[in-house]
C-alpha cells in the first residue's frame, strides 16, 4: 500500500530515533531543564539568527496554539484568522476554551489578506459600539496554510506592518514549517523572526515522534510562561522527550535536508498527476496537494493508495488529498505511477 | 429633541416603576424566592399556556445568552447562529469567554435559513474529521432578529425540526420579544414556547428598568440553574426586582399591549420616512427601522433628533437606525414629520 | 413579624426610590453614559477625595468580586483570600468559573492576617517548584468580613505593605461598606482608598435596589474594563438603574448616615441580647450579630421573628443571624424585647 | 552521582525503547486508530478484567486530571480532593482553568478519610445555601498519595460508598499506579477497577518517555471523549508514540514488574537510611521516601547524590525525597550506602 495520506502517519526520522535510544539511559534534570533541550534550544537560536530567542517546547500543534495564544492574549481578548485557519475549524473549540473568541476574516487560497485585516481593524477602531465587540489582540496565520498555500516575504511583512500599525501581535503556526520554508523562493527562518512576534516550528509532521518549538522573538515571552505551559497541561515530565528530538533536528540541518526531500518529492507527485491528467482544487507549492477525483475513481485507486477525503467537489468529484513527507520514498511514487 | 435612537434610554413604564413604588416597603425573601417573583412566574407561565414552564429572571440580555447557553451545553459545545447573531458580534466575546465557540453561518436578512442549518448539520456529522471539530449543542436565533426582521412561524418550525433531528437545542433570544409577538402574524407566545427548548422575555427594552424572563419549555432546565445563575454572577439578592417589574408587565396584558404601541409607532414612522423619499436598507415589520440617508443630511438632522449611526451604507451614505418603544409619542413623531 | 433576617430583604430606601421615580421619564444616554451616572461617579470620587478615581458601576456582589478579579488577574493568576471569604464559599465557584484558583488561607475572626500572608508568600517565592503553583496576583479581603469583624487600620495597612511587597493588587470586598465605615473606629473612605488597589461601595445591602460601585484607586483600571464587564454579562443597558441609585446615595451624606443608623440599632441590639443572658458566636461590632441559641429556643422565637440560621454551633445549640440594616426601627427592637 | 531524586529524570524502559524503534518504519493509522494503540487498549482491559473497559492515552499526570475532570463534571461543578494533592498544589490552576473549584478537605498523611468526605457532603446537602456553593460532582485521589502513603482496601471501598451514596464520580489519579500496586498488600487492578468511575495508570514515572493510560470503568466515558481530549490540547497526531509504549508495558507484565523492583529497591533504601539513624518525615511504603536530614548534612550528601528539597522541617532539618524507580541500580543503593 502507498502511503500518501499524511506527514503524521510514520514514526520519527532515523537520526531523531537514534538520538533518543543514546541518550535513553542517561539520567536528566526534569521538566525541560536538561542539557538536549538546552542545546535544541540554542540551535533553534542560532538557526533564527538570534541568540536570544526564547524557546518553549510543546508536545502537538493545537496545544502550541492553544498555549501561546492563551499565554499572549488579555483574558477578554480575541484572535484573527482566517475562516480556513486550523484554530477555526479543526481545533475543536480549544481557543474558545480559554475564553477567547476566533473572529474569521474571508481566506484567499487559504491565506489572509492583509488589505481585509486592515479593512477590519478600521472598521473596528471606528465602531461607535466598537467597545461591545471582542477585542482583538492577535493575528494567526499558518505557515504553510492549512491549504499548502504559502504566503510570499511580502504578503507577511504587510500583514506585520497591520499589525504593528493596530498592536497587534502577529502569531505564525509551523506545523509544517520545514516544509513551507523548503518550498519558499523568499522566506528564510531568521527573515521570519524579525517579520512576527512568536511562532513554531513543527517537529510532528517533520520527522519528530511529537514537538514543536514555539519561539518567541523579540524577548516577549509572557511573564510565567512556564507556569502557563503546565496550567494548560503542556508541561512533560521529561522535557527530555522533546528537547532531544529537536536537538536530533537541528544538528547538520537535518530539519531543513528532510523538509527539503519532502518538497522535491511533491513537485514530482504534482507533475505526475498533471501528467496523468488529473486537475487541483488549488495550486500548492508545498507537500499537501489537493486533486479531484471522480467519487468511482476514488474507490480504485484506494485499494492501491492511502490518501485524505478532504470533502465533496461537487456531485461527481471528491477533493483528495495527497501528501509527501521527509519519509516518501522514490519506490511511493513509482508505484503511484503505476496505479494513476 | 426627539429621542429615537434606542428602545432602553428611559426608565420603567409607569405602571412597572408604580409597582416598584407600592411595594418597596415590604419584607420579603430574597433571591428570587419573594411573592412578586413567585406571582410573576405564574403568569408568565400562564401566558405561554404552560402551568409548568420554568420561568427565572436575569438582568439583561448578554448575561441571559451567556448564562443559558453556558448552563445548556455541556462544556466543550458550540452553538451555532448567523453571522449577524447577537452573541456573534455585539457581546464582547462573552459566550467564549465560558469556553462554547459560535458557529456563525450565513445570514439572510438577519435570519438564520433552515435549509443552511440542515446542510452545516449534514456535512458536520459526515465529515471524516468530525470529532476534530467544535461539537453543536445548540441554535440560537432573535425574535425579532437583529435587523429588526421577523420569522414566519414555518421558518422557525422548520429550523425546529432541523434541530430536534440533529439533536440540537433550540435557543430564541426575544430581548425584543414584545415587539416581535406585536408585528408577527403568525406567532404567539404559546406556539413559540411549543416551538423551541428555551427562550427569554426581554423586559430592559420593553418597559422595565431590567430584567430579562427566561422561559425552559419542557421541563428542561438544567439542573441547579439556580446555582449556574449564581456562578455567572447573575443572581439579584433582591430578586424582588426583577420579580416585581415582570408581575406589573404581565398584569392586565400590559406587557403586549405597550409592544404593540410600539409596533404602531414604527409603522407610523416607516409611512412617513417612505413619504419623505427615504430608502430603507431593510424591510423590517418592527420597532427598529433602518434608513439609508446622506452623511450631510444625518448630521442636519442630527440637530433635532436622536438616532443610532448603524454603519457606513456607501461612501456617501450612511445606515441610520431609529427605534421606537412602549415610551414613543404622537408629539415625537409630529416633531419629526417637521424636521424631515 | 420582626425582621432580622437579612439587609436585603427590603426595597430602596426612600430617597433613592424618590431619584428613581423623579427620573423616570428622561431620556438619557445608554450603558452608563447618562449624567446621573456620570454625576454619581464624581460623588463618590469626592467622597474618596481623589477626583481622578475610577467608578464602575455593576450590579452585585458575586458579579463584582468576579468581574474586577477577572479584569485585574492574568488568565492563569490566582487571588489569595481567607477560608471563610465569600468568594471561597458563597459564589458557587465563579471566581474558578473565569479560571482564577482560589488560594484559602486560615482565617482569624473572618480575617486575613498580615503575617500568613508573608509567610506564605515566602514560602511561596522560596519554593523550587514555585512555577508549578498557581502564581498569585491579588489578595481579596472583606470589609466587614462575611462574620461581622472589622480590620483596624493598623491591620490593613499591614497587608497593603505585604502585597506591595510582593507585587499583588489588594482588592476590597465593600458588600456592607457602610456599616463597616460606620463601624471603624478608624477608618474613612479617603484612608480605604489610599490602602488599596481596587475596592467596591455595596449598594444593594445598603440601601439601593441592586448595584455596587467598584472604585479603581491610581488611576489602574484595567484597560477596556468596560469591555471586560460587558464580557461578563454585567453591563446594564439602562445603566441609569445603578447610577440615579448611587446618585441619590451619595448626596446630602446618605450612605453613611443610614449606615450608622443599622450601627446605631445593631449595637441595641446586642445589649438587648446580652442584656436577656444571650452569648455570641463572635464579637462583631457591625450590622450582622451572631448568636448561639438552644435549637428548641429557636423553634419558638423564629414565630415571632425571622432570622438566618447560620449552622449548627453543637449537638444542642444553633449559630443565629440577627441583621440590623437601614431600615431597621426602634419598633423592631422593642418587638424583639418582648419576645426574646 | 548517584540519582535519586525522582522517577521522572531517565529515559523509557529498554523494551519500551526496543518496541518504539522495532515500529519506527510502519505507516499506521494517525490520532491513536493505529493497531499498537488498539493492542495496548485491549492489553489494559484484560488486566482490568474488563474486555469493555474504555481506555485512552494521554501524555502526562496534569493533562490526564484536567482532562478527565472537566470531561466528566459539568461545567459547574467541582472536584473534592485533600490539601495535599496534586490538583489542588502542582498544577499551576489546571483545574480551576477549565472553570472547576477544586475543594480541599484535610489531609491524613496525604490521605482523604471517607469519614471526612461524608461530613462535608452531608453538612452540604443539608446547609440552607447550598445552590450558593460550588456544586461537587466529584472525588479525586492519588493511588499511592503526593506523600508516597496507600490507600488500603478498605479505605477506598468507604471513599467509594460515600461517593455513590451522593452522587459523586470517584477519580484515582495512578501517575505512580504500578508503584502502588506493587506495594499494595490488598488492591490488585481488578479490585480498583470494581471501586471507582475513572484512573489512570501512569507511563511517565513508571517506564514510558511520556504516557498515562486513562481508563473509565463502566462505560461511563463522556461522549465525545476524544474530542474533548482534542479541545484540551492533548490529542497526539502520532497517538502510536504512546500506544507502543502501553503496548510494551502490558506486554509479559512488564509494568508490574518493573514496578516491584522499584519498590524492593525503595525498602532497602528505607532500611538503609534508618539503619544510619536517618528518622522519616512520614511511614512510606511505596517508591518516594521522606527523609529528615540536617541542614549541613543535606549539603554533603549532595555531592554525592541527587535528591529533592521538598521543604524546610524545622529551622535546623529539611524534609528530603528520595525516590527509586525501574531504574534504581544495587550500584546505586551500595554507593548510597557508602556516603551516607
Amino acid at each position: 500500500m502507498i502511503s500518501l495520506e499524511s506527514d503524521y502517519n510514520n514514526g520519527a526520522h532515523p537520526m531523531v530515533m537514534e538520538h533518543l535510544v543514546r541518550t535513553n539511559d542517561e539520567h536528566t534534570l526534569t521538566y525541560g531543564f536538561d542539557k538536549y533541550t538546552e542545546e535544541a534550544k540554542q540551535k533553534i537560536a542560532k538557526a533564527c539568527d538570534d541568540p536570544d530567542a526564547q524557546v518553549f517546547f510543546l508536545t502537538g500543534g493545537t496545544q502550541a496554539n492553544a498555549t501561546v495564544i492563551d499565554g499572549v492574549l488579555h483574558s477578554y481578548e480575541a484572535v484573527i484568522t482566517v475562516e480556513t485557519g486550523h484554530i477555526n475549524i479543526h481545533e475543536a473549540g480549544a481557543i474558545e476554551a480559554n475564553g477567547h473568541k476566533v473572529i474569521a476574516l474571508k481566506e484567499h487560497e487559504g491565506k489572509l489578506c492583509s488589505g481585509d485585516l486592515r479593512s477590519y481593524m478600521e472598521w473596528f477602531v471606528n465602531d461607535e459600539s466598537t467597545e461591545h465587540l471582542a477585542q482583538p489582540g492577535m493575528v494567526y496565520i499558518s505557515f504553510p496554510t492549512e491549504l499548502g498555500t504559502l504566503y510570499s516575504a511580502q504578503e507577511i511583512a504587510d500583514i506585520h506592518q497591520v499589525c504593528q500599525d493596530f498592536g497587534l501581535n502577529l502569531f505564525i503556526d509551523g506545523a509544517r514549517m520545514g516544509y513551507g520554508l523548503a518550498a519558499s523562493t523568499d522566506i528564510t527562518l531568521p527573515w521570519l523572526y524579525q517579520h512576527c512576534d512568536v511562532f513554531y516550528i513543527g517537529g510532528t509532521k517533520v520527522g519528530a515522534l511529537c514537538g514543536e518549538a514555539v519561539v518567541f522573538t523579540h524577548q516577549n515571552a509572557p511573564k510565567h510562561f512556564f507556569s502557563i505551559i503546565k496550567r494548560h497541561g503542556a508541561l512533560l515530565a521529561k522535557g527530555r522527550l522533546t528537547g532531544v528530538q529537536f536537538d536530533a533536528l537541528f544538528s547538520d540541518n537535518l530539519y531543513l535536508r528532510i523538509s527539503r526531500h519532502a518538497i522535491d518529492m511533491a513537485m514530482r507527485l504534482k507533475k505526475l498527476l498533471e501528467s496523468k491528467g488529473y486537475q487541483f482544487y488549488i495550486d500548492s507549492p508545498t507537500n499537501q496537494q489537493f486533486v479531484i477525483i471522480p467519487n468511482k475513481r476514488v474507490k480504485t485507486l484506494e485499494k492501491h493508495v492511502n490518501f485524505t477525503h478532504w470533502g465533496p467537489y461537487d456531485a461527481e468529484n471528491m477533493i483528495c488529498r495527497f501528501v509527501t513527507s521527509w519519509a516518501t520514498t522514490d519506490a511511493d511514487l513509482e508505484a503511484l505511477k503505476k496505479v494513476l
